[in-house]
This record gives structure tokens, C-alpha cells and sequence, in this order.
């Protein structure tokens, strides 16, 4: 803990019993993740609402304030808490920084509210009396207490007022003594100086404040395209560059994307390089896979000659930020046999029986061109400390979006560390966990600090599989610290739903993870191209994956869906329900094949509904039920659904409409809700 | 914590970093309250099943272990954990003794069983034959740390097992290697001596292990009896004593009780006596109330001198236990003002500004026979001390229930302080928190030490409100830490269903009481005899209370309900289904006057069904469907409903199945399910 200045910091005091004359009690603070152990998640300009059970024995009143802070800040800042009713308190903050911060509450009995409370009931000029001298010394304690934090007004203030009610008690009756110690303005000051000798600040259990990271707005909603640089020269024969891929930039502009992602940049591996279609035999100018990284000329911070120099990959960042995009890089913390570590560091590194280097392996699997790292080695913090290096070395480079490859293989308590570690000089700096694998363990990476996660999205076909999917991503217990990341294809994976190569379910999908997830993204131009052959039926591996080999990509087919998806992040970019998780909900509809929903902007003034019709065959029609009350609709009125894909203009009236959809068309609706604002030449006025 | 032997106690290091090698990962370990805040409660004997997610980055296999121990033990004991699927696990451990016990969960990446689990799957001869080298020295490790804990025998077959995997490895074949290195009985002599190095021991966040209080089983299972001493006299002019209330034992222990519990039996104040009725002018000759606590012969450890002697109290407690019988004392934290404390103490005691004592007040309400402690008192100490005292001499006395009245209006930090030092020397002392207040107030009273607390039920009279509120008792959170104890009547709270006096409200109350709640009580003789006028239209208060004045009770009246309740009580001390609030289920019928719900005994062998008719005017008739699965039935079979009120026997099958209750006869069924267990002479025989 910073210290804390005396006048606005809580006393932060352990749970237990430090004095017993602190009666108050606070419980089940939200929001928390595993009772404080980890930071709730946020974006720059989110207000946070806070909610906690404050309440002591007896009749008194009982005080609660929020008090948030920047994590580096010395003073905490506060506000009143608001009693929701049966003991629940609410306030709220806003975040307008980047980095950590903290919150807690703190809770008292008020004396002096709990004597205005029963002075306003007596009725016996008596007690009245008494209780008038009563309420006069707590008044000029209250007097005390802002003399002392220099609010020299409010203490003369207080000071005249606990006078003037002593002197009054001798002779006042009940109405003049009720008329000058129930004064609401005097009331409010003395409420600004409360007695905080007993109050309780809350300590969650796993740390001594709840904690925020604030992250940019781009972790919460971004869109995503990943590409092979090395693909980009348009040429199967030549390799492609940085150069190359600044004519590429117009076009990943022009559909929408605002982080162009690329696999690993680095020199790659010799030794066991794999061929094309991820044969052993490769030939002599074969490009091997980019994710078997380092090779005589470098690891982990070096470049690969084919792809340019540092100062080209420098000019490509400048020039794709001048089309509104982040270059993403890969992080993948594995060694190909050739990597300087391997020979550097071989402390690092598992050995076999036999004094060789351990590869990676899942027998009777073997990938012998990959080297793991060992997290269990002596040298850990060495080898913590060198791949911390890594993300820092890139991040000097001007990176600050990084996809990092099978985080889940790698110890859960370095990815903690190094986080935090980077986000504690580079708080803009976002991770995308690339781990698919089971459900604790892509939570635990989220937990730890990973700003987004790849999703099960890639394999949720049906209506029931992605209403339960999504339902749990938004309201969920994940949907405090768990941020989506929906990717219909990658180079990794070849969706059976795709391999039919049928352009409804290319369109449909890319619908679903554009409308259903503020963050996703595709791997082009395999994506948006239809690209569907799979190396092996039965198996999700691309045929002549990139992974393996350069390829062409002709982007001017026809059936190219560039703008079909260009369509759709303009949507995403011009409404903000689209932009953030929560605010989804789903809509009933009266066909299997037709999933409906509505995403709401945090103020509820921005709503988007999306039906998209799963069958890529056949058209699809039914019937759904609008939620008129969470829409701001009443019953009667009409009101406009304008499909922001084709541009037509629906009325619709009540709760049941009827929608339809044809797949050789468009599959999806992305419509928003337009109400009725008024009336001119008899016709209705919409949004 | 106490000091650890080494051998099998774990290494407890707090949550965060101190070693980077430590992989594993314990997360959402059940039951906890309050993420280890609170204990959980159980009863001896009891066996409490704990779950955790344990798991690791990478494929590594993940092995764990359940701890615990008596708080007091040196050595904890240990359990291997099973896995549920999904990261999730399993083990159960039993407490056997009273007090305080303590559990946690220990995990690691196991090096043997990654091994053993990557041996099997090989199948290159190369490669074989390396990775038996590898296991060969795990073996050999493990040989050594059974040698250092003194398992001799396991330390010689592990270092030969060893050896010979070594030698073959050189030579053998596939098969040869296999069979050798994935030996069974062998890898089981190695699991029980695993590598520890990088273990995690859990820890909570609020806590150090997570714990449990252990209670006798009455404080589970109880059935309480409230009775004033003051009128066992049987005569309105003799005030009773603890000699007349000898004859009423075997009246109590008749019906069926455990509990007899007294309101307070100490002096009673004569300043502000009050008078019948609650009147502020007595006679020479009232009464007062009991909980004017405190005169000049004495305060909360002393005997009224007309209930009779020390000597003639622990008499009563003996005879009563000899008719199995707890008395139980109600134990009232405030003063009359002729208390010595209020003399000896006067720190205890708030001030007024005319520097009289202030008595207890709700303004405009005044009591002022009544001096409440003032928790804030600069001596917070003395006061917790002294109270304290107050249980602990009634303990010394021979006392071990106590009956807490208004805990809500004492500080909670006080209780858990109190009520810990109690069970630290005496662990069989249950108390009962009677709070009729705010949801969350109870439920802090039940977490920070009370054994049982009062509930709603009193004010819980329709069929939805019964529904809800004991599925929240049984299911909700509050089942590891709040025993309800379901009360028809107090001397407070005479509710407006029972003033109509019609018996078959009494009836059902009674009978609700005794089948949904494992611990309930009444207040008699003015339950079983239908004692139903209120002090004024509208209140909840009786009519010539026994609070301020003696009365007579003509307990041979004929519509005594003394039979019927001995008969419930009866049933519940043979029927195991009803000694627990867990295993509660209600069960749909088709008539919102009829309430229908089973309860099950743990091993689900003994089942018991009620029926009860909410409606005190008409027959109501309903069908009822029963959970086939939960009860272990077939869908075919019949089964017999043996009604246990009535002794009568009906013949039931499949799910839906006809019911009719006349409250004229009888309200309620309490059935107990008899399965079919064979067939002779053409008759059915049922258990």
C-alpha cells in the first residue's frame, strides 16, 4: 500500500477484531473476481458500479462511502453509497486512465445520523430536551472534526448551530427545538464531518483492496485480421515483405479491421523444418512454419531477412496506423532447435535421457522442430525475465497488441507476473490469449491478465450451442474479467461448417461473430475468399496451409465476400451496442433455425437486432418476440427496424413480427431499432 | 497455526509468488463461506464431501490431495482426490469429534505420473527405451523419499523397480519396457510417495485453511419446548418453581421434546416493574417480566429466590435429563435498572445529557424497565469479558443450550469473539439466535457462531411462501452455516393465522413446523391448548401474557393437542429423513391449498412425504407427483404410502397419485414410503 494521507484515506485494517467498538459490518462487495484475488477488468471511460451489504446491530443509522483511487495516486477519492434497500449499498466511480486502480467501502455507525433519526420522532418535550443537548455536543464534535481538515467555514458553521441547540433546550418547546435540530442545510455539514473513529474499511479476502485494471477502449471492442506477410508479394515464388504488405493496407482498411494480426516475424528454424502440408521432407526452398522460431540469426527479437529489416517493419507500423490499424505480432514461446537460447541457455530447456534437448511431444506425437521451454527450470527467473523481454523489446518497437500463441502451456504465475510487469510501464499494451482448451484454464489465463481470449465460438453451430455459449460470455461471472474473442477460421482451424465452402455459412458466421462478440476477428484472405479444402477429411487443418507455404490470393473474385464484411464493421463502428458484451439478449423465435437477438448500448438508446438464419439452404421464416420493455417500447405504437446490411426499412408494431430470410440473399438481418419520434403529413417520424 | 510435522503435514505458503516453479492452480475449492471467512457447520459424525479445481498449464498430469485435521492435531490427515472431469475434484473426510476441525486442499504437477501417462502411449523403440531411463530415475527419487520417510519396504521395491527399468532399457523391446515400467502394483507403491517439491497448499482468501465447526447432533436435530417455571404451579396465586416443574416433565418428555427451555430465571428488576398485560402500573404482588433482568439480590448469574436455589435448579437439570431432557436458559443481554452492574459498571451503560442512565427506546417508543450495554463503551473489553462470564458460569453450572434473546441488538464482533471462547472449552454448548430482523443481519448471526436461528417461518403461511422460503433454507448458501428453527408461537408472537383458534391451524402449523424444519420448537401449554386471544385486534401480542403475570394451564382439556404433537415428534425421532434440512424437495399438486414436499434421509433409504391441507375449512383433494428417480422407484411397481399419523396404508404407483385431506380429521399426511421388496401368496410385501 502507498501511504495514505490522513484527511481522505481510510484506516485499511485487517480482518478480525482491532477494536471491538467497530460494529459495522460489510459484505459481499460486487464486483469481485475469486473473493479480490484478481482485478476486475475495465476500458478507459467505464463507470463501475459497486454494490456491498452494510448493516450493524441494533437500530442505528449506519454511513457507507465508496473510495476509489488510482493504484499510484496518494489520496483515495470517495462518494456516499445510496441504500438500495435490505442492507444493499450502491455508488459508482468512472476510470479515466489507463493502469490500476482500486476500490473498497467504508462503513460506520453515525451518531449524529442516528440521533437525527430518533430526534425527529420524540414527542415528549423531556426527552426532547435532553436529546437537543445530546444532539449539541455531537454537533460540536462534527465542529471539531472540520476545524481540523481546515473546513474553517463548515466548523463556524457547526460550531453557532451546537450553540444555539444547547441554549435553546432549556426553555424551547418541542416544535422550535425539532424547527433548529432537524435543519437540513446545517444537517448536510455536519454529515461532511462524520465520526470515523469507528468505521470499517473492507478487506476482501485475497488482498487488501479490490483492484481494476483499465485497459484502452480497443480490449473491449476491436476487429481483427490476420495475415501472412510473407503471402503478401502476391506471387508464389517470391516471399513476401513488409514492403509488400503496405499495399495491402487500403484493402484491410477499406473492410473494416482496425488490428492487422501477423503470425511470427522471426528468423525460422533450419533443423527439422517442415515441408508443405506439414510433410518432414521439406525441399531446399521451403519456408517452414513460422511458429518454429529463431535460427542462427536470431530469436525472439530478430526479424526475418525475407520480411525486411527492422526499419522496414518500423515504416509498415506508421503507414498502417495512418489507415486506422494496430499491427499485432505473435508471441509464441517456443524455440526451434536453431534458436540462440537453445544453445545460451540450455538450462532452459528439458533434457532427454539421452543428453539431447526434449521436444515438444504428446506421444506418439512428436514435433521435433519445436523446442518447449521448461518452466520448471532453476533458472526460472532468468528465463521469466528473458521472455518478459520479449513483449518489452516489441513494445519499444512501437507494438502494443500482441496474440500470444498456446499461452496455456506456460506457467500460470509467469504470465501473472509478466503482465503486470509490462502493464506497469505500458498500461496500453493488449494480450490475446490463444488457448482452446478447457474452460478453467482459458478462465485462469483471463484471470492472470490476458485483456481477450479465443472463444469456443469456432465450434458452436446451433441456435441451443450459441445461445448458451454467449449467454455465459455476457452474464456470466467471466464477464468481469473473460473478454471474447470470436474467430470463425484461423490458419489452425478449418471449421467443418465452412468445408462445404457454401458463401451462406462464410456470410452467416462472420455475421455471428461480427453482431455476437465486440471483439473477433478472421484469418484472410483465406476468410473472405471462401478458401474451404481441408488437408484431410474429417480433419479442421487448411490444404497448403500457409503455416507451410507462400501463397497467391487473388482478391478480386467476385464471390469475394470483402464487402459483404467491410458491410458489417461499418456497422460495428458506427453502433455502439455492437462495441462492448453485456447488453445481449436473446430473442424467441418460432423456427430452430432462426437465432434472433438484441445488443444495447449501455445508456439502452442504441439497439441492434440480428436474426440469422443458420440453414444455408432454405429459406427460413417465423415469428419473434421483441422485448418492448428492455427496447423503451410501448405496445401500440409502430416502430421502424431498419436492416443496416440492405438498407430496407421495416415496420413493425408489438411484440410478435415476422421475419424471413433467404441464404442465396443475405442470412442475417442486422437491423436498428428506430422509435417512432412523432408525426408530420401523416406519416410516422423514426430516429 | 500449530507447528507441522514434516512428514505429512503441507508446506501452507500465502497466495502469490514465492516460487515461479509452482504450476498447479487450486481454484473455487467447496463448501466455503465467505471464501473461507467463516467455518462451515456440521454435527459429529457427519462426512463433508470438498471439491476443487486443480489444474496446470500443458498436459502434465495434475494429482491432489484433501487435508485435514482437528484444529488441536499436530499431523494432518490426507485423502487422494478423484477426478469429476473438467479440472474438477473430489474426497470426502469424516469428523468424529466435536469442535474445531480445519481442511484445505493440496495439489502438484506430478513428474511419475506424467511420466507413467506419456510411457504408455509410446511406441518407438528409440524412444522407449530413453524415456525408461527417465523413469527409471523418477523411480529412483522416489525410492529415495520413502527411505527418508521410513517406508523401508517401499524404498527397496522402488530402488530395484528402478534398477531393473535402468538395465533394460539397454536391450528390451517395446513390449519388455512397457510391461516393466508400467508395472501396477509398482506405480502404486510410487504414488505414495510423490515429488512435493512444487506443491500448493490452498489458501483461502481470508483465511489460512478453511474450517469447520463441529456441534453435537441436537444442534441439527432438536425439538424444543418453551415453558415459564413461573406457572408450573398450577395456580395463578403461587409463583411456580423449579420444584413443581419436576411434575411437568414427564408431560414434556411425552410429547416428544429434547429441549425444555426456560425464559430467564434471574431476578427481576422493581424499578419500572410492569404490570399484566404490559401495563406501566403494577400491583404489589406482579410479577414484571423476566427479561427485567437483574435486582438487588443479584443479576445474570443469579436465581429468582421464588423459582427456588442453585441446588434445586441443577436438581431439575439432572431429573430432566433422566426424562431426556436439555434445559435450556435464555440468555438476555440488558439490565433492569436495580442491576449491579448498572452501579458496578456505569461505563457499560450509555449516558443521557441529564446524565441518567438511557433506557432502551424505538422513539416515540420508551422502555424504560430496560438498560441496554453500550457496545462503543471505552471498557468494550470488561463488558465482552463479563458476558462472556455469564454463559461460561451457567456451562459451569451444568448448562449446555442457550436461547440468545435479541443478538441482533449486540454487536456481532462481540459474538464471534464469545461464542469462539466459549466452544474452545466447551464444544457441545449450542446456542439458538432468536433475531427476528433483516435477512442479512440473521445470516451474519448464524455465520459468526450460532448453532440455530430463528426464522420466518412464523409469518410463511401460503403455499408459495412455504415454497420459497424453505427452498432457500435447504438450498441457498445459508445451508452450510444457518439452521433454521421453525417456531409456530412464541411468547411474543402469537401469529394471526393461530387467532381464529381454529385446531386444524394449529394442527398444520404444528405439523409444518415438525416435518420441513430438523429443529423446531413451540410455546406451550399455550400451543397445545389453543391459547389464540391477542392483547388488541391487529397484534401479535397474547392476551394475559405470560410475560407479566402467572397462569394456570388445564392441561386435560379434550382438545389439547398434546397427543397429536407427541405423535410428530414421535415420527421424527424415528425417521432419519426428518433430523436434516438437506434432502427437502417439494412436490407438485395440482391444489394451491394442499402443500406437498418429501424429505430424504441422507443414504436416501428413508423417505418421507407430507401432505398438508392449508385450508382449516374444506376438504381439499389434489394429485400429487412424485420425483420416481429421487425415491428409487421403478415406474411400474406399486408402493405403499404408510401414513404415520394415522397408521393408515395406501397403495400407490407410478408418478401422479390421488390425495385428500379433511381438516376436520386430521390436516396433514406424514407418510413414509415403504418400496416393494417382494412377492407373497399373491400379496405385495413393501419394506
Amino acid at each position: 500500500m502507498n501511504k495514505m494521507a490522513s484527511s481522505t484515506s481510510p484506516d485499511i485494517t485487517p480482518v478480525g477484531l482491532p477494536d471491538g467498538r467497530v460494529r459495522v459490518i460489510i459484505e459481499s462487495v460486487t464486483p469481485t473476481v475469486d473473493g479480490g484475488r484478481f482485478p476486475i477488468k475495465r476500458v478507459v471511460g467505464d463507470t463501475i458500479d459497486v454494490e456491498a451489504d452494510c448493516f450493524a446491530d441494533g437500530h442505528d443509522v449506519v454511513a457507507c462511502q465508496l473510495l476509489w483511487r488510482q493504484r499510484c495516486a496518494a489520496d483515495w477519492q470517495q462518494g456516499n453509497m445510496q441504500p438500495l434497500g435490505n442492507d444493499r449499498w450502491h455508488a459508482r466511480f468512472a476510470v479515466d486512465a489507463l493502469g490500476a486502480w482500486e476500490y473498497t467501502v467504508r462503513a460506520w455507525v453515525d451518531p449524529f445520523l442516528s440521533w437525527h433519526h430518533d430526534f425527529a420522532r420524540r414527542v415528549d418535550i423531556a426527552d426532547v430536551r435532553i436529546a437537543a443537548l445530546t444532539g449539541s455536543a455531537l454537533i460540536v464534535e462534527a465542529a471539531g472534526r472540520a476545524r481540523r481538515a481546515k473546513a474553517t467555514a463548515d466548523a463556524k458553521a457547526l460550531k453557532a448551530w451546537g450553540a444555539e441547540l444547547a441554549a435553546a433546550a432549556d426553555t424551547g418547546d418541542v416544535a422550535t427545538l425539532h424547527g433548529l435540530g432537524l435543519d437540513k442545510a446545517l444537517a448536510e455539514v455536519a454529515q461532511r464531518h462524520p465520526d470515523l473513529r469507528h468505521a470499517l474499511t473492507y478487506v476482501p479476502g485475497a488482498a487488501a483492496t479490490l483492484a481494476v485494471t483499465v485497459e484502452p477502449v480497443r480490449a473491449r471492442y476491436s476487429t481483427w485480421y490476420e495475415f501472412f506477410p510473407r503471402s503478401a508479394a502476391d506471387d508464389v515464388t517470391r516471399h513476401g515483405s513488409f514492403a509488400d504488405c503496405e499495399a495491402w493496407l487500403p484493402y484491410v482498411q477499406g473492410m473494416g479491421f482496425d488490428v492487422l494480426y501477423f503470425p511470427p516475424i522471426h528468423p525460422i528454424g533450419r533443423s527439422k523444418r517442415k515441408g508443405p502440408n506439414n510433410t518432414l521432407t521439406p525441399g531446399p526452398t521451403d519456408v517452414g512454419s513460422p511458429w518454429a522460431i529463431g535460427a542462427a540469426e536470431g530469436g525472439h527479437d530478430a526479424i526475418l531477412s525475407e520480411l525486411g529489416t527492422l526499419a522496414d517493419f518500423q515504416r509498415l507500423l506508421k503507414k498502417a496506423k495512418a489507415h486506422g490499424l494496430d499491427i499485432a505480432l505473435d508471441i509464441a514461446f517456443q524455440c526451434s532447435p536453431d534458436h540462440p537460447w537453445v544453445s545460451q541457455h540450455p538450462e532452459w530447456f528439458k533434457k532427454r535421457a539421452d543428453g539431447s534437448v526434449q521436444y515438444a511431444e504428446n506421444p506418439p506425437k512428436k514435433y521435433q522442430d519445436i523446442y518447449p521451454f521448461d518452466f520448471e527450470s532453476a533458472d526460472w527467473h532468468g528465463l521469466w525475465d528473458a521472455l518478459a523481454g520479449v513483449f518489452e523489446y516489441w513494445v519499444s518497437q512501437g507494438v502494443r497488441i500482441f496474440r500470444v500463441d498456446n499461452p496455456h502451456t506456460k506457467a500460470f504465475p509467469f504470465w501473472e507476473w509478466a503482465i503486470a510487469r509490462i502493464r506497469s510501464h505500458s498500461p496500453d499494451v493488449i494480450f490475446l490469449s490463444e488457448a482452446f482448451t478447457r474452460p478453467r484454464v482459458m478462465h485462469r489465463l483471463a484471470k492472470v491478465g490476458f485483456s481477450q481470449s479465443y472463444t469456443y465460438f469456432t465450434w458452436r453451430n446451433t441456435k441451443a450451442e450459441l445461445t448458451e455459449y454467449f449467454t455465459e460470455l455476457s452474464q456470466g461471472p467471466g464477464k468481469e474479467y473473460f473478454r471474447p474473442n470470436a474467430w470463425p477460421n484461423t490458419p489452425d482451424i478449418l471449421p467443418t461448417a465452412l468445408q462445404s465452402g457454401a458463401r451462406p455459412v462464410f456470410m452467416s458466421r462472420v455475421a455471428l461473430a461480427a453482431t455476437l462478440a465486440a471483439n473477433y476477428g478472421l484469418y484472410g484472405p483465406a476468410y473472405e475468399l471462401l478458401e474451404h479444402r481441408p488437408l484431410k477429411a474429417g480433419g479442421e487443418e487448411y490444404l497448403d496451409s500457409e503455416k507451410f507455404e507462400l501463397r497467391a490470393w487473388q482478391r478480386d473474385r467476385p464471390e469475394s465476400l470483402a464487402a459483404f464484411i467491410g458491410t458489417l464493421n461499418r456497422i460495428r463502428r458506427d453502433n455502439p451496442a455492437l462495441q462492448r458484451d453485456t447488453g445481449l439478449r436473446f430473442l424467441p423465435v418460432d423456427n430452430e433455425q432462426l437465432l434472433a437477438y438484441a445488443k444495447l448500448s449501455e445508456d439502452g438508446s442504441n439497439v441492434i437486432v440480428c436474426v440469422v438464419n443458420l440453414d444455408p439452404h432454405h429459406v427460413q421464416s417465423g415469428w419473434i418476440d421483441m422485448d418492448l420493455a428492455a427496447f423503451g417500447l410501448g405496445p401500440d405504437l409502430p416502430y421502424q427496424m431498419h436492416d443496416l446490411i440492405t438498407d430496407a426499412r421495416y415496420l413493425w408494431q408489438g411484440v410478435r413480427n415476422f421475419v424471413s430470410l433467404d441464404p442465396q440473399q443475405v442470412p442475417a438481418h442486422v437491423m436498428r431499432l428506430r422509435r417512432r419520434i412523432g408525426r408530420e403529413n401523416d406519416f410516422d417520424l423514426f430516429e
